[in-house]
């Protein structure tokens, strides 16, 4: 049975769909076909898959149901698009998907068009509650793959022994430095406090229930740790000195020969490995690590990061403990004037200008931030109904808590608690460090 | 400088520490030279090197730094025998143990007199409280590997083809049976508690700093889930239901072709994995599961526990539920009454008889309890100092905590505030199930 | 020191290779840029790769020695495409081709027209006699990945769960079967025979030197083994049955739970591995097994092979005996009428057409032959100087021997002293069986 | 039915049977339990495993077939001790050995006495001529196990860190040196040539059907490459350079990491791989290099000799070259008085002493010679009947050709047209190198 959804906020709907969609196009036009075929790790999936895959939650989780004789683009995209959903049905190992030359990009494209036909047709036939709230989360659902397309476009061009660039321009100086204003602390006080998204607005199901947690008294840094600073850890001997790590983390180290954060790259290393010859490879391809010391380091394992935080006489912040911090920040603004996406920077950019008051303290974007929290379900946790509830629940085992959003999250994306999660081991991520104490 | 140490305390700590030792030789009684050369999967080692190992804690530890004068044993068994203490010396691959036919056994056990000798006479002359701590450490460490090596003894006779028993007798029926007690909840209610230990006795600093925690009301079951029960489960199919499970438990199944619990066997499964055909591996041998059905299943991962738990619409408890909820226990005694080592029942026993009374619950001993609680530190965690800090800290990532120790574990050496802690994958140990709601 | 190059000489060169260059070309016109990017197993390259890699030959080999003032097309290209020569340059691991989306497919196309330029440059201004050998040897190299590309191709489309088709077209039904036709042996006598390469034409560094072996009295099927036979053994449990294979194919079959050749497929294989449900996938997509019947059986291992000859009371015959039969067969034409590249039938094809003669014998193309022989020097071996050298001798370990050509092997390419190899699990290949007594 | 045995031959038999049974157990003499419980590498059975294995040869090939009324020992043995006779029965997993502490060694010493008590009997009743064959057969299975179980303690003591010595004494050393003798080459003419096993006496089946082949002239070097000649390869960068090594070689090289044989240590290599600071270890434990600088190499896979032999502008011998060469040296005693486990120096000797004579050629023992020619079948070649004919004829598949026999070969056990066989990558071996031009 159909319920008259409220008009306004359908027609917001439509409008904020349109853009997302609009979107995701946007970030593959410096892109050719052949790019978006290229899956260069276990993390990452091609970017014509990404396409496809953010049609295919829409056609599959709210066209099938909800749109009275939708026809589906392609009896086989069913299946074929489907990630891990396996309410769903079958769908190909993920490795897999490097090899889907065909359907062509083009198809793929159609498959985008006829699907944002239906859903516009839908939405103007008035859609039920749960369609809509179904389409919202459509939409966050292709906020993630936009951030996800980058960051394994980055990967991708770091793979290819020509190191392409994603954008050719190079970056403006910033003119500020940062090297003489300290890492600062924020103080912060014990109390029994609330977590979990309380809004009326969408969230994901992971951020509920709301529920109180006891905090005991806990300080933050003011801005995420910077390449200069790594660098020193580094020059240290933070990758030789098994006290500083877990052991899973010292493992990580000797098995896969870390020395430096994954885009950081040293033709001739030398002798000591805190050097000046490194560069960093980034969506405009390398550029010199002097030119980015200011700058938040990133591609950093949750072991890299604990590691780091011991080297520094500190530890990782809970996610209860970024949580409560960033809600209470002074101005919610603090948060939005952040390198997101929409910033047109997509690198970690140094805290310097926006922390011209001397009490601001930069909460989001630049880099996903690791904390010390394993990735668990909230008490009260109920995952969506049917298959969707896969969306995030059965991924609740050996991963870690980041916090924040980084350069590439959509700014509407993100919120205090929006909780992301990765393996403690991975680093294709724009994954960086906040300290606390 | 020396303090005088309280001569009661000291005599208290020579007898107890007297009494673990000789229990250690105690439980080598029906093992072969050859038994103890044996290491069968990557978490266990040979039960000879558990001999060496336990003494090379005192002599590395305690003896080199307190006892003036102190001759070590073997210049090599420094650091043949550390295990894992980088900041100790270097050490052996694991793997490597099964390859220490020499030294031979003969020479191991001269070892342990040799630094029990020493030990003695530490005690004798006075030791610090440093010292002091550290023998009671010892100790505690030492009835940890007991564990470990029963635990290894049972894989590696599971893994001989020819499945030889530990103990040759027959275990006795018990008479009683818990088909028709049904699984109950004891209710508890919401608050901050306090939790971490609190008393003025020996415990790890993983169990450190006493902090406060919110629990929101909840409710744990009276007794472990039973070997009929988790065969209703496999009935069900529930090693073929990929919603029942994580999503790495549900790979875990595929990779490991997992159908039942470690050491259910069984010949002829047939069409049907609820039959009745399986038989359980013990250190007695095998024994039907028919006569197994009211005892605790055991020798499940955490994936199988959270599945389990999923398939019975409930969850499993944090280690603070759990934390709590012991330590509230009508009498303490409860915890005592149950089956720890010395009870000589080396495997999980029906819940039937220590719970003739109604309202009796069963909270400890039997079966380690998976609990859904990530192993990380407490807020104001102090690893030991030196490499001691090595002990549990390092491990803080990657395991889950269990609560509750096992069949295998002494009596003495547990308390409420106890954290053992596993990889979510393991099954070799004495790990069973208790449900939340 | 140029040399005065016989001007016919040079113009048959030139026109051989123009049409070898503009065959490669069309072999790709099926395929979109996406397809070219797909590399499906370790054995496969991206049709794109093979395209710059085979013009990567001519510049590294020819060009920057041969052609004065030559200005190579790029100077990353230089080890980009370089595959395996160690001694010319450092090069990127194979896996990485995946990844080369930059250069673009167009670019890639003007690197072959660069090249191709020059090439007729360095034919026009009269090259020395080692060049006009090395143009010879690159034309042979490429004409190897013409059926390379093709093969990986078919890899590719397998793996696409969508299973494309290279060419839309079926396949015209032959009309003639084979079935009531059963395999003869055609008897050889023992002596003393020449084999290797004995002409004045181009021949491999691996087919030299001719050299004289003894030859036991033998005999060889007159035709290769058909899909029908090969369905027989596998009723007759050919897959299950140790006793028939070779230790490590027995690992082989066990491993990888191989049980039909590579590309046959079967949704519901039921009991009996002898059913006919199976499909074969074809460049022409999947076809009915029920239609290829009488076709040589093909994309099987050597240890297929072997298990095959072994269950039909037979053995592979060694490479000298194929050689020797190959080259007294009545008339050579046999070799040539067979079924190659040219013919436009991209799969092996019955035997019956060409037999009409009940004398003939079919020795060549459909699929190459597995042999008893490893791939080994031949008495007097020299590699080509300097890199070239590791063309064909570095790989003389660990692989078979196969004679004869396949359905995809340009019919110019294939001599009878000509000798592929490949490791004895490989199974991407159009290779079958022939059989020996 | 039975058959009269020639009873002197019989009485022979059981002589000889007699020594090899003794001589086994003398081999284990200074050997533990412990020690013979380890299996140290995926090549290496435990000791204790070879004394039952090769008891349950006679037992399971000759006891239960020939001798009437035989009660097997243990019924489980049947199945416990098979290696890989699919054909007889199920068999455990070979790295399952390692969990065999039960049966106990007094088991199986036991084991072993029912069995030679047995074969006595059967001995003394009159066996029948296939029963005696096999007797014969499984005299010359022990003696090969005697030397693997050599082989496989030498490892399990290498790998032992505390390294400990199979014997106590040190060698003497040889007063001679051979190094101003360099390496002279035998010439050898071509020919049509028998090889393949003539005599009345014993041989296995791989050494059948004797049949002819034709060499192209040769030389072989006059003994092994020494350990100082491979230091010099060493020196000049062996280790370091592709264009030395076949394809597959240097992926071992830099897969596992190789740079010297396999029991060369030394702890500080510094800067150069030909420095003098490198052990060897050996049965009496580690020897200095420089006093084995005139012993033959050993412990080096085919890649490796490959290598040296490419490096010193040789190569490695056919099978047929070194066995027609073996066959026509001057007087056979040659053969016989080299360096074989009788001669209790169980470590490749320096050739300098039985070289005296100018001319002599030390063809045999010291160490395997690796050869050119792949491991296959001969021409007529016939497995033996029933499950015994996987004793060979399942492993001609990926493997090389060694002859001649090491210092732990029974020197009964050898004889020119023996073929010993490993995979190119085996390193745990006996194995050298000789020289081909």
């Amino acid at each position: 049975m159909k319920s008259a959804a409220i008009p306004e906020a359908v027609a917001g709907l439509s409008e904020r769909l349109g853009a997302v969609r609009r979107k995701t196009l946007e970030l593959c036009a410096p892109l050719t076909p052949e790019d978006m075929m290229v899956q260069s790790c276990p993390e990452a999936s091609p970017a014509k898959w990404h396409l496809a895959h953010t049609s295919w939650f829409f056609e599959s989780f709210i066209l099938r149901q909800y749109l009275p004789g939708y026809r589906p683009f392609h009896s086989d995209f069913q299946w074929l698009f489907n990630s891990y959903y396996e309410g769903y049905s079958a769908f190909p190992e993920k490795k897999l998907r490097s090899s889907f030359s065909r359907p062509a990009l083009d198809e793929i494209l159609n498959y985008r068009a006829h699907v944002d036909d239906a859903i516009e047709r839908l939405l103007e036939s008035g859609a039920e509650p749960e369609a809509l709230k179904r389409i919202e989360l459509g939409a966050n659902h292709e906020e993630q793959h936009q951030e996800l397309l980058l960051t394994d476009i980055l990967h991708a061009f770091f793979t290819n022994p020509l190191r392409p660039s994603y954008i050719k321009a190079r970056e403006q100086g910033t003119g500020i430095r940062d090297q003489d204003r300290p890492l600062q602390f924020r103080q912060f006080e014990s109390g029994l406090r609330q977590v979990g998204y309380s809004g009326n607005g969408f969230c994901f199901d992971n951020e509920l229930a709301r529920h109180q947690v006891w905090l005991e008294p806990y300080a933050l840094s003011h801005r995420l740790v910077t390449c200069g600073e790594y660098l020193a850890f580094m020059a240290d001997g933070g990758y030789r000195r098994p006290e500083l790590w877990l052991s899973a983390g010292w493992d990580a180290v000797k098995n896969n020969g870390w020395r430096a954060p994954l885009y950081w790259t040293n033709d001739d290393p030398g002798e000591s490995p805190g050097d000046t010859g490194w560069s960093v490879f980034t969506l405009r391809g390398f550029i010199p690590l002097e030119e980015r010391m200011d700058a938040p380091v990133s591609q950093v394992s949750y072991y890299e990061a604990d590691a780091y935080a011991r080297w520094a006489g500190c530890r990782l912040p809970t996610e209860f403990e970024w949580e409560a911090a960033s809600e209470d920040a002074p101005a919610r603004d603090t948060l939005i004037a952040c390198n997101f996406l929409e910033s047109g920077a997509p690198a970690p950019s140094p805290a310097s200008e926006p922390l011209q008051d001397q009490n601001a303290t930069k909460w989001s974007g630049d880099c996903w931030q690791w904390t010390a929290s394993a990735y668990l379900p909230y008490p009260g946790f109920k995952p969506l109904a049917g298959a969707l509830g896969e969306y995030n629940g059965k991924f609740m085992s050996g991963q870690m808590v980041l916090r924040g959003g980084s350069c590439l999250t959509p700014r509407r994306h993100i919120r205090p608690s929006y909780r992301n999660f990765f393996p403690p081991e991975t680093r294709w991520q724009f994954s960086g460090i906040r300290l606390a104490q």
